[in-house]
């Protein structure tokens, strides 16, 4: 692994930029948990931090990265600053919508982000959706998991498929040959429309009626 | 780890059909419980895929080894089709014996393979038979966990346990210097001899009565 | 990671003797969570090595080093002995307070020893503080998940903020110049007397109530 040359290299600074927007969105909606369940100001840090790292910190362990926040102290300050934030503003931010909607911008960024950088480090076409589906919703899947509340992965909303159109979308177009900033667009910019359909039409899939 | 050359290396042929075996086997596990929630396809896949990798996945990340299914499609096209299979065949197909003697064959070939695959990666003999353990056990436990019911670990029947004859078989006898091939086969059918004789006579461990 | 040489190797024998302290502590906690759930003597053995194990290794597989507990049978052999020793001996023994006790020794050390060794494998600080605090908790919150109990981290007593105390302590106390031993004494005795403050006089922190 120490010898492979991730070729997302010389794109860093703006995809940097979206790996924070991910973060800080997925760490507020784990402080939101916290804030739901009445829990003390360690609790919202660490509900905060797992929910913000989760998913791309499997992500690097899998794919054989150095993990992303190990360098840094950046990462983790933006989730600590986002559990500050959410202890010390009013209930009725993000009692509503309103986390919904950054949540579904964090969804179609980070699953676009971590399919590219499964390719990046040498995963295959599929694992490498994978990646971009996994780095999008396990940090939401182990928050429920230490909250006891039922996973995301059982309710029917399009919310996981959101994730699985970014990250199809990215490997699709980027195999196809398309400059990696087209085909980023477009597989975010897909994946954030149809989770937007899901909040305000209430689409979701039709279970298993064999 | 990049430059350890693992003595499993010529025995790989053999060696991936039986891991195929395995992810087949747990990913349709994987499925059935999504099958039983009445989930979406999505929740199909998802399940699937995590169960039927789980464990291996685990495994390789704590032995040092790249993540099996990552540099290829072959893996995660086997736990789509188990998927696909079990959402479009009848209920009674898998609501019946069959899945658990097909999980009694997964559980004998994880097991052993995980324990030499440990001892091919240089783990001490425990750590080792610990990696077989886990093969078998981590993608039933991880999919407990997501799908909400008591997981495998707390039931009595003989399933960890059988698991952890196949491994602990595999590591000594390997020590004990016989060839990896007879090993192996000694390995798996005891364990898969003790699980069959548990879905069978119904035999469990007793539990704690202090 | 491989040609990483981490700077805490010369104090590597008392440091390894702090770690089987920690272990030995933590597989007692996972053993008498079987025992409270009157479970069988393989799942005493799994429970013991997960909660012994668990936050260590999740450690590791972060910072990407080596996982400390794969190249040796001592540590898996602490923890099946502590798994036999509360097979066999009393109820009474590990019910009462003792085991708080001996778990708020484990979690002084083990997030003390944590963040060393985040720092001496390069993390930054911030996550050198959080490798410490997971080190310390990780292992009894995948305890709590496996036997479906109320995780550690909804409680309000003062337990995640004792390790944040050793850890924070340890990564500014090291990073100031102070000599590693010095460092992680104060580091581990202040958390330690927090977090027997927090058990004598039931201290805890106030949950949320914007």
């Amino acid at each position: 692994m120490a010898m492979m040359t991730p070729p997302i290299a010389p794109l860093m600074p703006a995809v940097t930029l979206l790996d924070y927007v991910g973060i800080a969105v997925f760490a507020i909606s784990g402080a939101v948990v916290a804030w739901e369940k009445r829990q003390t100001v360690v609790t919202f840090f660490f509900f905060a931090v797992v929910t913000g790292v989760g998913g791309g910190t499997l992500r690097d362990v899998l794919i054989g990265a150095p993990v992303f926040w190990m360098h840094e102290n950046a990462t983790l300050l933006i989730c600590m600053t986002a559990a500050t934030l959410v202890w010390f503003t009013p209930h009725r931010i993000w009692g509503g919508q309103a986390l919904a909607w950054f949540d579904a911008v964090g969804l179609a960024v980070y699953s676009t982000y971590g399919a590219a950088k499964g390719l990046a480090f040498g995963a295959a076409p599929l694992p490498a959706f994978g990646m971009g589906v996994l780095t999008a919703c396990a940090g939401g899947i182990i928050r429920d998991l230490l909250a006891g509340q039922p996973s995301i992965l059982l309710r029917p909303e399009l919310y996981v498929t959101a994730a699985a159109l970014s990250a199809g979308l990215m490997v699709v177009l980027t195999l196809a040959g398309m400059p990696i900033l087209a085909a980023g667009s477009i597989a975010a910019v897909s994946g954030f429309t149809l989770r937007a359909i899901a909040i305000r039409k209430g689409w979701s899939l039709p279970g298993y009626r064999g």
